[in-house]
């Protein structure tokens, strides 16, 4: 249903970029769970752009609970945060329903609402709304945590330059190491790289993409259905959620069409009374049900489509071919602030599927 | 919802491999909607295995609409089809629930269901139940046919083995063509090297996977969400409901990356007063919302997880390490089966989506 | 979404009068339930017609369970139940789709599917239907009982007949006697001048509707939302499911609007410890949400519609006015079948909410 | 959902009696639709208290859109309002969890909440609340009249005293006098003798109920749907949001069960072409199904369960018998602030249940 996602524990997403505020609604968050402003403000603050790789508009994401709490215990009912926006030069974006930016969502807006989308800043499509969704997976996140689930993420690939994967026996202290790293990587030289390669792109008037690579550890054996509702499909539909997301795999990924079955297969074995698997081929989920071993999930993040290069568009007023050089401010990388943001919403479809499956009262 | 999908144009889908029936029940489908049962057949055919790659289990798929037609043309209530299952040797199965088969989901299934599962033949879990989901695509791909809409798939890898893309030029008279070929490739020698790599997996006891390729033609602009029901999330939802997918990419997918944002961006330009983009890299979403471009979709199909090979498991009833050789009926390669299901629940989402926007009577 | 009900125990229903089957699945239920054939077999016959005052149309009602259960113990996947029509003569409703009758869905049926609708029996608007929510509902309700919570109805008035109310103090044995009656009436009397009423009406070509008057004994305190999904709410929209249901209400439901505020608030109390109500004009809900007290529901059941008496309707072939005498069999009371349908249908209601509150394996 | 309803146009509800904010996301209306402030304006004007028979607290509603639309015209993407609760004494509350209002929510949101629930004021459960279902709901009506679908209701009956029903023959007429009028009524000295027994209960501390009738005109046949989504039960789950509602009837309602069938069925007849009944004591639907006449509906509103009077309830944490004497601000009746939240309601849910159908362009 449009913009809410989730059955028992259900987000509802809103607002513009040039709006007075973004925010959300949160229902079915179980009564009497304290909400922590500080972690919240510390994951805002790895989604927020910092240094040369990062657009200059840094707003303060100043949230609000309207609703749902009492001296931030829960209610039980539904939970409102709002976000205001502070930082909003709308000027730049005057001409972006005439000529639409590619790879945008200019056009596709305009296909969809007639031209009455707001189109300041990218309006509802802009990365802006994904504060409001670090605000409400922190909140999530904090419940899985209190149950020994942690989710955490790294920059796998930033333009060409690639690191390792997870090191899955020592896997929440990656997690809890990167979740405090505004740069997310699990090799510190990688990093330096990265940051570099994005640098090069934006002297370039360019831009990179990357890969990012998502953990879960400590997630139940159990959780998923084998149709429609498989834990890969739900964390999918989060996933691509997230905008500039082309791609998303699980364990292995695309790479296990490169094994035979008796490479791919993650065969069992015990383990002081733990059924684990030798190989996370499978990344943690079989038959669309996860088996106990962490979940894996790499998500195709595009390169940044806005670009100071000129680039070849249309008018749609005249109907003709123009070009179209973008002004404004602008990342010439997203990944590493997209990183959170995937970690936002697998915590909550987490939760989610949690709550259907075990009560509300979970939760806590 | 667990079972069911859809939100206009539902699919609930029951039964188990050996049990008496599997089927499903389609809700939201359009008055005065003739049912072409031979359509149905020969995408049935497309599913059925033949040849050596395949398993030796074959059923004629009869398939019975019990409600919501009147001869063949739907009422517009419930419409529910069964298909019996015939061939159902289940001794070959008694005992999965034990030493589950490493990457199936037996293991997980006990997690779930605490061992009440129907473990023979993989019960609600096997492939088998994959048939109705054909019945249901056939019926929805001849509603989206009927609107210019057109849905096809090739074998992009299977193995080692790889072909080209699709030709975006002639998309619908490929997609005519592959919908009409058992074995569905773009390129005949390459599909006689895969069946060929396929069947020497087998000689070796082993399996391989592969990559679909799915192409939309003729999609109207303007469909999906910016936020959640993307139209990236929704297909991946549905997509990664066909048993084996470990990974779904749109246009470019994971290889975007490798890419700056001024090759990733796709211009637009303007031919005969429509406005189409020279490169289609985003597989023609953009902002979760389709563009009017073709989609293009990739789904990573795992080497089938049953093999003859002797693997390592675990004996859950003793507690223990143990090996298992897996006996019965199976395919040394899945993908060239599986491309007819993942054109199915393409097809279901698109109905589902189009009848949401446009009102059921769109269906007509 | 039309045909399904429930978020996380649905059900979703289809089939027609003079198809091959009627029938339901059942998603969400819990694996490990023990389904009783004979207490739903029991349970169907409550809702067969017998006796003078019912049709001649009477069907044994075999079912049969087709996926999600071995040996009559649910799997937790889709439980699907089939029940093979029987007695179909459908030469009687020939002209319904032209000279719709009077207070049957025959028009309106036409309104909303173009004349595509199966006419034969009523298609899908039969009462016919509500055989499978009574199956549906025996084992809802079974898992209720396990559960100490008790559902039973009584029929309140039929025609111009009225019994007593239940006895709040007796709740749980009364329940217990009346889903043992056929004809369920708390007084004998009572019921003895109901069927004379009934008798006398069928004699003059015509029908009786009447009161169902249900009791939920046993339900915990907390079960309902304050918008939206209130307890009212919920049973409402389930028990407006049920064919000729004209009005439901709570407690002391439209009498209430008789009392002033002193005389309707319902005190608080303890009693060994627990908290109750000395009255009970809330019906067992306030703010949406159960008190631990008994929940009672009026149903207010329409007269048959399909009266052998001619009537007024119009030809929609011909443009004109005409009349009708409606042929075939039928019921001149169908309040004393409706009442195990409600329950059924309040059971199906019941376990939903408790399963969304407590997780799915609340129900075993 | 708990706090959404709607499939289509949803509308997701928030806020507590003493929160900074109340407010509603209202998710799938079209783009393009402009919002009339003074509409809205004038339906809160119809909810605020006045006069001595209403509450002392008066707010000026004053509400603030804070996304999905520009310059008052809807963009298409999720609408939020906000509406700042200004007069908010909370020390009357203060003992409101330990002692329970009688017929209040406070005993059951304990249970739900476990203590942790927003006492002050009612908190979610406030009638203050509605005040968002009114301003969401002048925006549904506004796209429904514009389709020539007129929503109305009058107060039948306020404590002992009632007034006739709508006149069918001049519906659109009195739907439009009721919705100026502060104090709905059909009959002028009718409302004045109302008034006057709400006010004679004031001056006993004591409070009236009463039953709003709600009429439809314009409505299109075929809409609802056979099972489920009834168009009475859907309205019934809206209606039975609205505080203090204990019972819902549709045409003829409980009184249907005094009538025979040959008197309650609505015989067809032709006029201008059109199909018509001559009665309506179906209330517009036939067989869950909109026929085309007005719909007709009544709801029961129980007494204001806040009196002045001495009451009897349990100290809870006492464990104990106790006595209450309400303070604060209450009304000695609420059905004449009733009926627009009903008005309300009811047009959010007509609104959803054609973009269902006809898809969410329909709305222009």
């Amino acid at each position: 249903m449009k913009n809410t996602i989730g059955e028992s524990f259900a987000i509802t997403l809103f607002g513009e970029s040039h709006g007075p505020y973004i925010g959300f609604v949160l229902d079915g968050i179980a009564p009497g769970i304290k909400i922590d402003e500080e972690r919240i403000r510390q994951r805002l603050s790895l989604r927020r752009p910092s240094g040369k790789i990062s657009t200059a508009r840094v707003e303060m994401d100043e949230f609000k609970i309207i609703s749902g709490a009492v001296d931030n215990v829960t209610t039980g009912t539904a939970l409102t945060v709002i976000i205001e926006n502070t930082n909003t030069k709308s000027s730049d974006y005057d001409s972006l329903k005439n000529c639409p930016r590619p790879s945008h969502a200019d056009y596709t807006a305009t296909l969809k609402y007639h031209g009455y989308q707001d189109a300041r800043g990218g309006g509802h499509f802009s990365g802006r709304i994904t504060a409001a969704l670090v605000v409400a997976g922190a909140i999530a996140s904090d419940i899985l945590e209190n149950k020994g689930i942690y989710i955490g993420s790294h920059i796998k690939k930033c333009g060409s330059v690639e690191e390792r994967s997870f090191d899955e026996e020592n896997l929440k202290e990656e997690i809890l190491r990167l979740n405090n790293q505004s740069f997310a990587c699990l090799e510190n030289d990688k990093a330096e790289e990265m940051v570099l390669e994005a640098e090069k792109a934006a002297l370039d008037l360019d831009s990179v993409g990357g890969i990012v690579e998502t953990a879960v550890y400590g997630l139940m054996g159990g959780l998923g259905e084998p149709w429609f509702d498989t834990l890969e499909g739900v964390l999918a539909k989060y996933i691509f959620s997230v905008p500039a997301i082309k791609g998303v795999e699980f364990g292995a990924g695309f790479s296990i069409t490169d094994k035979r079955g008796s490479e791919a297969n993650d065969n069992f074995f015990m383990k002081d009374g733990d059924v684990l698997t030798l190989t996370n081929n499978s990344g943690g989920i079989q038959g669309g049900i996860s088996n106990g071993m962490p979940i894996i999930i790499r998500s195709a993040v595009k390169p940044t489509p806005s670009i100071y290069k000129k680039q070849n568009t249309v008018d749609l007023k005249e109907n003709s071919d123009t070009t179209l050089e973008i002004k404004g401010r602008h990342d010439p990388a997203i990944v590493h602030r997209a990183r959170i943001v995937i970690d936002s919403v697998v915590a909550l479809a987490l939760v989610d599927m949690c709550s259907l499956r075990y009560g509300t009262d979970w939760q806590k």
